[in-house]
């Protein structure tokens, strides 16, 4: 199957081409003389005195660089916030890296200049404002009541005790001084545009990067429910207690919500989605010359339980041509999980691989492909890989492998690597989760 | 969503109708003066003395049945063994109602009926054989050197060893007279045609029932390397180990492989399978005036996991209209598995339909049913069970239930005897696993 194989790799290069940041941006906005065009609402820029650019999340240097493309001198300053090595030449808009997945100073450093920056806009000032994946480990600035170690050791405790993501980032929401509406509420009243690049499933604009922008829904009254709930009232620091009980009873200020006059002046934008990614790709296998299906940008859950049900397609249209005619290209997009019970290393693409091949072998003429738009996979190198229906049985004829192990100590990282079928892009400084792509003949 | 639920329930009726084994035997095969045709193929009747009908599996009753109403006084006459309370009255074959799925004395006399019949046909006779889900356990018979017990010994034995599927059919075959071909080699040289109801993904003819009457491509030799992979040579009673390795010596017969002279007059006929079922709900949802999409009718993997990709799709569907436009009706099936890690009572289509509910939830105008098209599901006395968007939200609410704890201890059973979202049919005399239906309005 090498043209399969081919095909697929190609798709992908494809999709990574359609989610290069800058060109995201230049697809959303525009400018024509004085009229600002974003999506399709109008920016008199005459009207304007300051334009101000800030921003956090690890593909923040490619969007603020089109965002100075676009608008050059009319900007005034700037400051966003990236992972460290993650920076780009800016002219306007300075750059702070700083710490991910874990903050640091930093990000605080970053996050403070942002807010001090803000602080000086008024009702004829334009922000911009850039989001995106990782956004709320460098966009971090703890409530002047408390530090950011006590943060931490409040966050690590949520995560251990099995509490949701949504109440995890309640409480988190509610320590910051930034997340949760809290960077509108600096800007007003300037007329507000939010740019975003999404990573999470959905599109969630209240989570991506813990919604800076957006109307928070959650109270200081549910953040203590959550601590009660799972009895970390003497787990977690007494400083964050004490705040957190004082928020409830109302000496600190709750994070705006829908309706806040603060929300008039502000305009939020997804400039890339998983679903972006789906549609590059749909539109690559077409030129190739395959029939095509979109099955979902929300795919979630068990990565090898995920490949079961997306091999289960796949062989179907190898059987019957249902859902679509042979040449096929079936296309996922999402973000799975890996519930990590082997010793082994992998990602949750690659597991995904490994897990659709076992599913695929023996049935001829299909390749799945599974890969993380932003270039890495897991603790690996690797961005994904690619399988076919000989896959297994290569392995276990050429290498001696047992295909089924390796899935079970989740070590697909060291399968692929001794079958040469991973694929290896490095950081893409996009990222839009992941994208599995099925080729079926 | 009452319309929604009430055209999915309507959509499953549809389905269960449309499986009606008796239906589906006339469906494939007719009879035109003495020309008796068998999906394409054309048997003279005046060619044939003598015409016996054998069988085994739960729904063989009404296949029978269908073959009396065709066949009439052409029979001679013919044995089939059924579950227990599974029997129908037939005029010409005699029913034996035996012990499913641990296999019983009944059983064993049934299928020494069968083989003594067979015994007597000669290559101017047909032979019918009659095979549905169940038939494994139904169609029993030791090999003359060993003992039912010592072989229900040795199942035990494999099931818990963490052996696959696979390999404890293929240690069951070697111990039998009956499943891997051996029917066929007792049928010689008669012209045999086998009529396969499929309670198995994908429909494999060497798997379902354990396959008596085609080709079976393992030996001894795998079966003997089988128990020592497990290290079971001192579990196993005695008697096994020694027959099985006798077996590998070339003491005792093999199973007859492919290319063997006695599968020469043979044709094997899948007269219902998942796909029937997926069909027949396409055609209904369409009548219904819902745009379709049949995913796969492999679908396989834990319950839970499936359901949430499942659900990814029906949401995709109700925000972009992609892979289907609405009013849409999402069609798959195939049979999941429930790992079980809590004390709760369910099945796998009550499990299915719980994890969806959670991922539906607040999804405005999306149904999930999950059903078993036998009528049962898992040790309940349900088939299954119906959800929709406000299926968590109302147990919250209505009934102080939290879903997800009941999906943690395994327990979609009482859950769903609270919200009163169960699907009971009774036991339907078919089988063709599950189906799953997603309408999205």
């Amino acid at each position: 199957m090498p043209n399969l194989r081919k095909h697929a790799n190609e798709i992908f290069e494809h999709v990574l081409d359609a989610l290069n940041p800058e060109q995201l941006v230049k697809k959303k906005i525009s400018i024509h003389d004085s009229t600002f065009l974003v999506e399709k609402r109008e920016y008199n820029l005459n009207n304007y005195e300051n334009i101000y650019v800030v921003g956090g999340g690890k593909a923040c240097a490619p969007m603020a660089s089109a965002i100075e493309e676009l608008l050059g001198d009319r900007i005034d300053s700037g400051v966003i916030v990236v992972k460290y090595n993650h920076g780009l030449p800016l002219r306007k808009i300075e750059t702070i890296e700083a710490s991910h997945p874990i903050p640091d100073e930093n990000g605080i450093k970053g996050t403070s200049k942002i807010l001090s920056l803000l602080s000086k806009t008024g009702n004829k000032d334009m922000v911009i404002c850039l989001i995106s994946g990782g956004g709320s480990a460098l966009l971090v600035q703890p409530h002047k009541e408390i530090t950011l170690p006590a943060i931490q050791t409040t966050s690590a405790k949520l995560l251990i005790c099995g509490a949701r993501i949504d109440e995890i980032n309640t409480v988190r929401k509610h320590l910051s001084s930034v997340k949760g509406g809290q960077l509108a509420m600096a800007s007003y009243p300037s007329t507000l545009i939010t740019l975003i690049l999404s990573d999470v499933v959905g599109d969630p604009t209240d989570i991506i990067a813990s919604g800076p922008t957006v109307p928070d829904e959650s109270t200081f009254e549910d953040a203590c429910e959550i601590i009660q709930k799972y009895s970390l009232e003497d787990k977690i620091p007494n400083s964050i207690y004490r705040f957190l009980n004082n928020g409830k009873i109302g000496k600190i200020e709750e994070t705006p919500k829908t309706g806040n006059e603060i929300f008039k002046n502000t305009q939020t934008v997804i400039v890339g989605s998983n679903r972006i990614a789906l549609k590059s790709a749909e539109k690559k296998a077409i030129d190739l010359g395959y029939n095509t299906i979109i099955l979902s940008s929300l795919v979630e859950g068990e990565s090898r339980e995920a490949a079961k049900f997306f091999a289960a397609i796949a062989r179907e249209v190898s059987r019957t041509g249902t859902p679509v005619l042979k040449p096929a290209c079936i296309i996922a997009g999402g973000e799975t999980t890996v519930t990590i019970k082997g010793k082994g290393k992998g990602g949750r693409n690659q597991e995904f691989a490994l897990s659709a091949a076992l599913k695929i072998s023996g049935c001829d003429g299909i390749v799945v492909l599974s890969a993380g738009t932003d270039g890495t996979d897991g603790p690996t190198d690797a961005t994904g890989a690619i399988v076919d229906s000989n896959t297994c049985n290569n392995a276990k004829v050429k290498f001696r492998l047992k295909p089924e192990e390796y899935l079970s100590r989740n070590d697909s990282y060291n399968f692929f690597n001794k079958t040469g079928e991973h694929i290896i892009t490095g950081p893409t400084l996009t990222n839009v989760m992941d994208i599995m792509i099925s080729l079926v003949k």
